[in-house]
């Protein structure tokens, strides 16, 4: 294991060098987290369909337990667990709309992985840097357990765990334990553990900061140890569910799948569940006993369980939803942990956002009504009056609010209407409106998926690396 | 599938082009014996090790159910549970004698078949041909079920189901069905069915004829159907206890693997088994209730079932052996079929030669006595006398000797001391003589492959086909 040692090494003196500026031991924070020995243990996979163009291009890296689709390629980088979904990139002849300029693509966009250390980590969407249209380039980078990389190119930056980066273009930035941002572009910013922070030029500026005792308990990086808390326990838990699924080759459909509906063989199904027309479940997803209405999706890593999802649901990468009855249009954001009980279920009124990165943990039963924005920790019915807004009353913000934790400067209406546009994005995309015929998505591209296992050397000095891989059409 | 009809037919026209000098129809041996549906339904594999360099290249190919190790390539071609064993190909700076003359490697041998299609064909050693030391190529051929390509690079070639071509270079030939050549290079010819055929230039010529009537028992190729008879009846019925293999990533082993021996996990094991040291196990090879002595070895579509194998035993591609007591350093040829029952058991002497392509098959018990040479067709105890022959006997011949159909012209000892020294050399190589230290062979450096899966395009106009792959270290 020589060579993957050096290998890894490297990757943190790379971006230890780029992030010097700070005050911020990284090796604290990966020496120690990841036995290279894990490392070799699992086997990298990549998916062929007739809908998607492919380029795969691995060279000196690990790919252990990682997912790849689309055009992607990594470089001298160790990739653990984490699923590049190449499903939408822009494609060649496609315009790209970048500040009113019209830029069209010379050639398929390729996701591309350089020097960089993904641990659990999804990459997905498109770059949305108008400089590199064609480059969704990650490089010199590191990120940590349940970590989404949406449509955000990156140089230089260290991604805590269950963070969230959101179409944005980040450099030399360290992203906190579970803080999500949105805000086009950052550069030489060290962004606490717990912000979720959506901005948009001057348009607009949402921020909020999750109290640090209580967060804690759901999620903290411990040194020299890594995360711990609730949500990595929540996943713990699971992991062995999981793990079938990876030594087989075939797997039956757990259940009838209905037309225009997809359920990833990299999916786990329990108990009794229901999924109705142009259903989405993606690879990595836990589905239980829950009822998952027409055209809603569950992404990678995440959790329904008891739940009932009324139809159009979103419910984002990393995102968790446990006894709670989600009335349509509900989205629920990245990474948010939606945790009911059988004694406090949760039900949430359609057309409600749920911003990424919000936690509803309730201590009796809670009800949503439909049309609010909700964000940050929730404990209680008395919690919504800190942490909610009606969209209307949002929209009706012309300059600035404060709720609680959150502060709100700019255009509400601005706010409301770019998150409405992109939900129904969301939802074409990933097919609900397939009629069909027409307006095929992911569930309709996914239905049919060759899987492809790649595997490292298994002994001698590349141990633990994967011969070079070249695949095209 | 459009694209791999197309890529199908245009196989056959190749190779009915280089065949037209024959009056042999080759569409009524191809066309309905392998359902295209078929070729969608397999994965291809391919093994990464420590010890084997790799380059593996496949374009515009189907490589359902096939497997591959070392260094090859596939262009147009399509293999259909194939092995493409290229752990014997030469090395760069190794030097290779041709009829004396020592040509030294400027780069690795490959493996490379262009515009094919092999069927249950197994692919190994290396390239015989001075004229290309570094290509083993297989170019314009169509092989059947249970065929070997043994050392033997070939353009415009049909090959009958189990027949074999060893270490010759073959140009425009039809080998018959179980037909066995060893005769250093042919060019348009027509080998009927049944022939055993070896030849070293002026050296020695050994032939026999089976007879046609009984060998269609055992294998006949029947136009418009395929192979049929008792040796694919016997490979069919076991089927399915292979099955279970390819649909699981990970196998534990199913008995205890002593110090310097291997089982591949795509092989079988039924019943109690017990193997020795350096024991040498390949894919797809068969084992139940069977005793494997020291340095034994059981190739690609080997079946050996309530067996004894007293040690250093080579059992080549293709031999089948039941209720049979093998001696030390019986060597049972490629192809061999040494069929005893519970009641008519069979025991053959230490050192004795099967040749390839033999068929014992005794309706009372049966032994040979040790150090004979034994070929062609044998029922009973009386077959004996036609059909062996003493190998000091055959030393001693010096310019032809007739026994049955068998046909022998030249140095008997000569003769005698190919295929001795050709038996320790395949021991060599397949690690029987490991200490520990030195002598590593396959068995030893078999013992960690990582197993990769490659699958075609599950849909579309490109249904069937494998996106192109390259991948080397």
């Amino acid at each position: 294991m020589e060579q993957l040692e050096k290998l890894f090494n490297r990757i943190i003196s790379r971006t230890r060098i780029n992030l010097r500026e700070f005050d911020f031991d990284i090796d604290a924070y990966v020496q120690n987290i990841i036995p290279l020995e894990q490392l070799t243990k699992f086997y990298g996979f990549y998916g062929i369909t007739a809908h998607h163009p492919i380029h795969f291009s691995f060279k000196h890296s690990n790919l252990a337990g990682s997912y790849f689709l689309g055009k992607c390629s990594t470089l001298n980088s160790i990739l653990y667990k984490s699923d590049i979904r190449g499903d939408e990139l822009k494609l060649k002849g496609e315009t790209f709309d970048a500040h009113g300029t019209g830029i069209v693509l010379d050639e398929d966009e390729m996701i591309s992985i350089k020097n960089s250390l993904l641990i659990k980590t999804l990459v997905h969407n498109f770059s949305h840097d108008p400089e590199k249209v064609d480059l969704f380039l990650i490089k010199n980078t590191i990120s940590n357990a349940y970590a989404n990389i949406h449509g955000a190119p990156m140089d230089g930056c260290f991604l805590g765990p269950f963070s969230t980066v959101d179409l944005t273009t980040l450099h030399d930035c360290v992203i906190g334990t579970f803080s999500y941002v949105q805000v086009g572009t950052l550069a030489h910013t060290f962004v606490p553990p717990g912000r979720v922070w959506v901005k948009n030029g001057d348009v607009f500026d949402f921020t909020y900061q999750f109290p640090e005792d209580e967060l804690k308990h759901y999620i903290y990086f411990k040194q020299e140890e890594g995360p711990v808390g609730r949500f990595m326990d929540f996943a713990e838990d699971r992991k062995p569910d999981f793990q079938r699924l990876y030594n087989v080759v075939h797997m039956e459909s757990p259940l009838e799948v209905p037309l225009g509906a997809s359920i990833n063989r990299y999916s786990v199904f329990q108990g009794e569940s229901h999924i109705e027309e142009n259903v989405l479940v993606a690879q990595r997803a836990f589905i239980e006993s829950s009822w998952l209405g027409k055209g809603a999706n569950a992404q990678e890593n995440c959790y329904i369980s008891d739940s009932r999802l009324e139809g159009y649901n979103v419910t984002a990468h990393g995102a968790t939803i446990i006894h709670a009855h989600l009335n349509q249009k509900v989205f629920a954001g990245f990474n948010s942990f939606l945790q009911g009980t059988e004694k406090c279920p949760l039900t949430v009124g359609s057309g409600c956002i749920i911003m990424p990165h919000t936690i509803i943990h309730p201590d009796a039963p809670l009800e949503i009504p439909p049309d609010y924005l909700v964000w940050g920790y929730i404990r209680k019915e008395e919690d919504l009056a800190d942490h909610s807004i009606s969209l209307e009353e949002l929209s009706r913000v012309r300059d600035k609010i404060n709720i609680g934790d959150m502060r709100f400067r700019g255009d509400g209406s601005a706010f409301v209407h770019a998150f409405r546009h992109r939900i129904e994005h969301i939802l074409e995309a990933n097919g609900a409106y397939f009629d069909g015929e027409m307006n095929r998505g992911h569930a309709q591209k996914g239905q049919n998926i060759s899987f492809n296992i790649i595997q490292p050397y298994p002994r001698g000095p590349q141990e633990g690396l994967y011969p070079s891989t070249e695949i095209h059409p």
